[in-house]
């Protein structure tokens, strides 16, 4: 789509994790930006321009609202919205065991596309425009993204039940390979759930295709502590001793990390991705955020899959980042507000491997969200970013656009398929599932 | 008005702290709830009609979307609004004497009442439908409240440099008379801000008016620890031994509380009012609010001002209650969703002396909000309590009824004065306190 915003604020990237607010206009050329400025600079605007001027599709006035890069939802899945509500209130270990594992067995592929639909309406509300999902049976969340116009980033979810390696590397060319929208990443569940010989093939793998490795990592305390049971090492430092880094990677969750783990990280420039909800509500714990700025470890952050959460909102992920850094260390201005805006955007996108989509700029995709300040919440203008990080809510989000297409704006959605539809093919399946 | 809301799901209280949802249709007539049922109970529909039937005003299609009760804030301080995204990222104490307190001195009366509209608006946007409001010059909020059709309790803010007892005595009266939408209860800012003399003033007036008495208590490790050097007790044992409790009450914060403590709320039935995202952003700590169930101690929720959350969002209170008990406790099943909706409505309603409006019943005044199911976050529908406690939203606010009047209607205000001008003043005021 050809789309001139202007009145806007524009939030662009300031030095090191900073942002600066300036006011003007912003033009999508099909799938990217391609001028920011105030609409005067005419050399500038017509080096974008055919002979005969852009066609416009859309001109849109944003009434000074603010045009931002869209949130990088970084540790989903997507698939587990049928779950939401259904078996809350667990620990971690029977809630997976016991409730978990036994109804994602009942799942058929065309059951996950559609619930993967779910999830990418919901991340479109909270101005997510791409997430990084680990699931079992990524094909139909693939197809999903696709069919939808949203990017997703996939990871294989390796396990001693499902997947194998030969099924991941297959996985890996495929997606990588389906659509502009979609990407793969080599991942495995977690320590606890693979063998030794699947973990040490994994690392084989990353080694062939070149590519980063994720896995949960350190979400509970009994995990690190089974796994220096197992090997003498955190689940850290057993994938280091594995080689399993070579080309980068990081963990979700990263909440008992020893020191060891800290040094890690810090070499091999691994990201560490932050899921504060789904963390408070498995009792899981408190990621200690504050220490891995200190280290110059990278922060991305997650809300992780709707089962654990339950919902799949930026704004409570991003309170929630510095709200609990702040009582964990017992110091109300760690962890500020901009520091939290860089991980839910730029962070986010740099554990992805989405450099093209990582900030507004020219050049770039065209993934934004447009935040409406004519809300109390937003009020007064004292300051945008610290508005956004401890005020927002999705009711602030009036547009999100991914890859230059407007995916939802005031509420309706634009993915090629009714939100009544999605509805009642996830009840469908729900309802088939408590039968 | 006189409103016919059909094809609507309700959520009625169950035995004890649980919920019901029924279809149906309920009728609001003037500002009372007359009837609540399938619609087909002739006999009770017409007791309620007048001879001519009733005049509707509007017949409300609710499309199967779910009416509940609306939520009570139970510690706000809404002029506070001026102070959002202002003085954050600092401790407490820095915090109250350095930014609010010399800020707050600048403030002329007209300013609060145009900063506690727009604190009503943002309360109505999040379906809560009455505060219970501490600040230190309650009169322009109370016009306010009354001028938007909104519900507050008010509570004085008695300390060692604003308000004197015969001033407190005065607004009691004055407040209580003003309005049905406002009312009054006692109550001093802090132990640590306010004189054993003061304090035992307010006893003896508490006595002599028989009211409740509220107070910050026990918000920090510090405040507890100082208040122990000075009279070697808590601030609820000297509030106690003061005679303080007669006629009920509680205390807003409640996080560093001692085994005498837990008795003395027990026993004097106090109410324990949590404001987890403040406690959060102030870096508190985490109030006990498990324990606080298993001594049949009643919890309300309140978002606290919007200077130290910095939203007004019952929504992101409820699940933080619920998620940050669970962290604490290292319990993923303690603090259901059930006891957290019913902290946010009848709870508050509770602490509020509120009983009038505490719930959805024939003959309860039409405070009331309408929950929008059709967005994905509320999908599928497993299970509406756990819905809305982990994954509601504000945007899932259609609409929000106060005393039988519709005031926030899909993201339209309907408060006497356009939004748009209670944006102006507001930016103004803090334009006026940079200069």
């Amino acid at each position: 789509m050809n789309i001139r915003f202007y009145n806007a604020k524009i939030l662009l990237p300031g030095t090191g994790h900073t942002f600066q607010l300036i006011e003007g206009e912003l033009w999508v050329k099909g799938n990217r930006i391609v001028y920011i400025g105030d609409g005067t600079d005419t050399s500038r605007i017509y080096e974008h321009v055919e002979p005969e001027g852009i066609l416009w599709d859309r001109q849109i006035d944003v009434g000074k609202n603010v045009l931002m890069s869209g949130f990088k939802d970084a540790h989903t899945h997507s698939a587990m919205t049928f779950l939401r509500s259904y078996a809350d209130d667990l620990p971690l270990q029977e809630w997976l065991t016991q409730q978990v594992f036994p109804k994602e067995a009942l799942l058929k592929e065309d059951d996950i596309y559609w619930l993967c639909k779910l999830g990418i309406m919901e991340y479109l509300t909270s101005g997510i425009t791409s997430n990084f999902d680990m699931y079992f049976a990524p094909l139909p969340g693939a197809r999903a993204s696709s069919d939808c116009g949203f990017r997703t980033v996939f990871t294989s979810g390796l396990n001693d039940f499902c997947e194998s390696l030969e099924e991941v590397e297959d996985l890996y060319h495929k997606i990588n390979a389906m659509s502009d929208l979609t990407s793969f990443k080599l991942g495995f569940h977690a320590e606890y759930t693979t063998s030794l010989k699947l973990l040490e093939g994994m690392a084989a793998l990353a080694d062939k295709v070149r590519s980063p490795v994720w896995f949960h990592n350190a979400e509970t305390a009994s995990e690190v502590a089974d796994c220096k049971k197992r090997y003498g090492k955190t689940p850290t430092q057993l994938a280091e001793s594995l080689g399993m880094y070579a080309y980068g990677g990081g963990g979700y969750h990263c909440i008992y990390f020893e020191e060891e783990d800290f040094e890690i990280f810090k070499k091999r420039r691994l990201i560490a991705v932050t899921n504060p909800a789904s963390n408070l509500k498995l009792a899981s714990g408190i990621a200690p955020v504050k220490r891995f700025l200190d280290e110059k470890i990278p922060v991305a952050i997650g809300t992780d899959g709707p089962a654990s959460n339950n919902c799949l909102d930026m704004f409570r992920e991003m309170f929630l980042v510095t709200g609990l850094a702040k009582v964990k260390e017992q110091d109300a201005a760690c962890v500020p507000a901009e520091e939290v805006l860089y991980m839910a955007t730029t962070g986010g996108a740099e554990a992805m491997g989405l450099s093209d989509c990582d900030s507004l700029a020219e050049g770039k995709l065209a993934d934004l969200i447009l935040i409406d300040l004519k809300q109390p919440n937003m009020q007064p203008e004292n300051d945008f970013v610290k508005n956004i990080v401890y005020s927002g809510s999705k009711q602030n989000v009036l547009l999100t656009m991914v890859n230059g297409e407007i995916l939802y704006e005031k509420q309706k959605f634009f993915i090629g398929v009714s939100a009544e539809e999605v509805y009642r093919h996830v009840n469908e399946i729900i309802e088939r599932m408590r039968t």
